[in-house]
């Protein structure tokens, strides 16, 4: 998505040759109009494909998948982060260990949003490692709904994330891929 | 909002006095057509004073925030949740203690993202207590910025968190205003 790249060029930075900040319009301070864009554009991709929710996780995600799913005219399900285990018989719940963040935390989805009648689009901000969504599958499988797919606005390609999912049977769609980065140097894939 | 009242008496669900479970349509599972009609009225309530940024509190306040910034044309700033406090000078930064939920935690915003020639409309999901909402406009506060008002979709008008805003010189604005709950019942101040 052009759009998202230009914007990226102009207001995002490249820190280093892993760190890409966009807190001036995606993270931390966000653009409604060019989210409604990107979240339009996700829900052209996978048009057409019987999804009945998007599914992101909490809180990043939020923004753009509730565009998508305004946009294909669907719920939208929050999977959300509890710090601590609490068992409870009416979520379904799983760990996640990040080693980016070096934190744990459970990811939970109530039962009652969730079924195996569901088609479930995945929508996130970023996909680098793949941890966050990889958990978000597994918390999804477990209701037995099925997975159409990923949409996230940008993938740092040059980590495994897609990689990880693809072998899943996950597809990937990504508005906005970065091959490689260094300080103040962005290099997309088409 | 007679449409979020009924959405309420249809789907929401009066635990006891208290709680009310809104969790099918906005806080776990989220209606994104729903959403931005609440935002489109939070934002015609409070157009034309000169709104520079819509401002809420990290997480479920992101939804309703983000469709009335679309409204409003103009960006959304997410205060962020942090689990403990990290000295960074970069960031504005308040302790919040939660009465509801018995934790501590910081609220954080970047110094780029709020300045002196801001005039904020904070919007949440929630007012009840105001305990939330204090520490925001305190946060913002601390960038010299000013407050429009507070926008949110529920009042808990039993609970003193309208008293406390007002007392504070801030203009609330709710949706939907309950006077009273029991058990599996809601009454609504108009």
């Amino acid at each position: 998505m052009k759009l998202l790249e230009e914007k990226i060029r102009q207001d995002g930075n490249a820190v280093n040759e892993h760190i890409l900040k966009v807190d001036s319009f995606i993270n931390h301070q966000v653009d409604p109009a060019l989210m409604q864009e990107m979240g339009k554009e996700i829900a052209e991709h996978f048009r057409g494909r019987g999804i009945t929710k998007v599914a992101t996780i909490e809180s990043s995600g939020i923004s753009p998948a509730l565009m998508t799913a305004l946009a294909l005219e669907v719920p939208m399900v929050i999977l959300k982060k509890q710090p601590s285990k609490i068992l409870n018989q009416d979520l379904y719940q799983t760990v996640v260990t990040s080693f980016t963040k070096e934190t744990n935390y459970e990811l939970t989805l109530s039962k009652k949003f969730m079924t195996a009648e569901d088609h479930v689009l995945l929508v996130d901000d970023f996909l680098a490692n793949g941890e966050a969504a990889t958990a978000a599958i597994r918390l999804i499988r477990m209701s037995h709904a099925t997975i159409a797919g990923l949409g996230v606005l940008i993938e740092k390609s040059f980590q495994p994330g897609r990689e990880k999912l693809k072998s899943q049977g996950i597809e990937v769609y990504a508005l906005a891929r970065i091959g490689k980065m260094e300080e103040n140097y962005i290099e997309f894939i088409d």
